[in-house]
């Protein structure tokens, strides 16, 4: 925790820009701690998308400063029976609906939840359709104010947990992926990790997509000619194909879930 | 007013992100007030939306803290003889050009109305394209100086007013709504407040929309199944209609001013 | 310098709102810089469009205060042989690829440019794909603890120009011009500055943009009627061409680079 700072409220949201539920978010905030020091991570996830708020989220957080309370409001079950969480890790805190969006890191660094059910952290009326406002922006605001997680409800043994698609490795090696994320650039990632791809010889590598081959993977975007497909390891550690300068969705007609066969010739 | 703090700056534009407008009114704030706290309520109003402008300063100004300067700027007369204004209210301070943007906190809570004249809380040169960034920034940045409002010019006695559409009840008692604001997700938000709807009882009304007939104000989204439409009270305190996990606009095919019926069966 | 305050980092870059790359690059400054003042520009500049971002960060940047830190990133090479760069003003610092984006200021009010090479101030592992994130984001942190730009890299004697376009002067006086920038209100805006229009009578001026002339340069768009098109000086100190309440590039049929022609009548 930085000493004598208020930690940061990083939010994560599939509310968009057009409406002004995030600038209301903001607004519970600061009513609360209004010392509270806010940072959008992003509020553009596809509506409902539980699977792309969670790439965004495992691919970001760990550039942020320890004690940031992440606040990830992707939330189609709201005023459902779904249970709202704190989960805590050595460095962070996430509040969020317990509907998977956190599972990624529950399976890689957990160390408590609770279960959000102390009405006096929350506004005096709740609706059944925007807790984002009425439920975990000022649960985030008290969590920043030093407040213990156990104030907030009891300890869960376990949450939702959301099966994120892995790659299939074939009987002779052959690895089966997909596109999971498609970035403002077209660029597509997979969820083949550097690690699972540094098992294979770089040299002999194919790697194909809607049937065109990419025979190497590169360093950079402008390791090939403009307008050219590439394979590299992109920011989040994942195999990334695009195309230098222009949109590889576009260009490969491809999108989410489309198969990515990486072999060696 | 927080003690010892500076206040916060609330904006919300039809400025857009596409280009650098809201950016620069930034940089205009923090030129003459360097400690300025500024949250974005939202800059995606449709552009010279007056309307929507205010459904979305309605829906969140009241979750701010007190003191919260509003710095609205949807203006599609400037450079012409609408006239510039700050209104005052036991809470709050907005700042708005007069084209009744603010008509509906005017007919709630106004305590003052000042018309801005004094060209020294201006920007030296003032376009006639971009009163955001020559006039109305700086005049909020000095108001979070603590400057007083009636430095900034006379008092009016009245503001343009904007007549915001309101249900008919007919004499047999039926609500006839309409469609006044769509979010992100396609949901459909009427006119028709809750109070109007606590006079009927539940148990027996209809709201029909494009000769669908719903049954029921149920409690949340997903009191339906996945696909099927739900009326509700949103979040914004008025009659919504949505459909679980989908696209209300676009199933119901259903735009702004779509009439809303609600009667008894 | 504000004294004992942080200097602003102003970020523009094409990254867009969609995904986690801006959130990602804010999270890395406050782990560097807890007390880092952040402001956004524009993020959404048209991916790899380097004239985009130049013209967005001239229109803009002499409105934030001395010593703001201009973080940018437009970056379509990154991973390859383009250097990174900080410029130093009298009043600012920028920091950039070295692609052309700051040509403009470079021509203006350069002091000294070094080249970012030092990678003690980078993210300890660098990609080859979001220099963003692991480099410029990094950098502009250090920069704004007070640490030396000398610090970073070698003084460059120069960097690398983009031409801007600008107007030609026929013999006979015409000025032929084009549109160069179009904003969220359809707004076309052109690269005839009001130093070379100031040079004409403006009297018997007349612009003309796909065979349709507007004789005069008004002061207001709501100078002419609702639907009309109208010529004025816009807010970043061109020509510019709007239609009154209305888009000009859907009502003209004009986009960027379309001609525009100024002569006297």
């Amino acid at each position: 925790m930085r000493e004598g700072r208020n930690p940061i409220i990083a939010l994560l949201t599939d509310f968009g820009l057009e409406d002004a539920y995030v600038g209301t978010m903001k607004g519970v905030i600061y009513n609360i701690n209004p010392s509270a020091q806010l940072v959008d991570i992003c509020h553009n996830i596809t509506a409902h998308s539980i699977q792309q708020a969670s790439f965004a989220l495992s691919s970001s957080y760990k550039y942020f400063p320890e004690g940031t309370i992440y606040l990830v409001v992707v939330d189609p079950g709201v005023g459902g029976s779904r249970r709202a969480i704190i989960l805590k890790t050595p460095q962070y805190l996430f509040v969020a609906p317990d509907n998977g969006v956190l599972s990624f890191i529950a399976e890689e660094e957990c160390e408590e939840v609770v279960e959000i059910t102390n009405a006096s952290y929350f506004l005096k009326d709740v609706s059944n359709t925007f807790h984002g406002r009425d439920v975990f922006a000022p649960v985030a605001a008290h969590l920043s104010l030093g407040i213990n997680i156990y104030n907030f409800g009891p300890r869960l043994e376990d949450i939702e947990r959301f099966t994120l698609s892995s790659p299939h490795i074939l009987p002779n090696g052959d690895i089966i992926g997909r596109i999971v994320y498609i970035d403002r650039f077209g660029n597509l990632i997979t969820n083949i990790s550097s690690e699972i791809l540094s098992l294979y010889s770089s040299e002999r590598v194919v790697i194909e997509i809607r049937g065109i081959k990419i025979y190497n993977i590169s360093s950079s975007y402008s390791s090939v000619s403009k307008g050219e497909p590439v394979a590299l390891i992109g920011s989040s550690g994942n195999l990334e194909i695009a195309v230098n300068c222009d949109r590889a969705d576009r260009v490969l007609r491809a999108g989410i879930d489309e198969e990515v066969k990486v072999y060696l010739s």
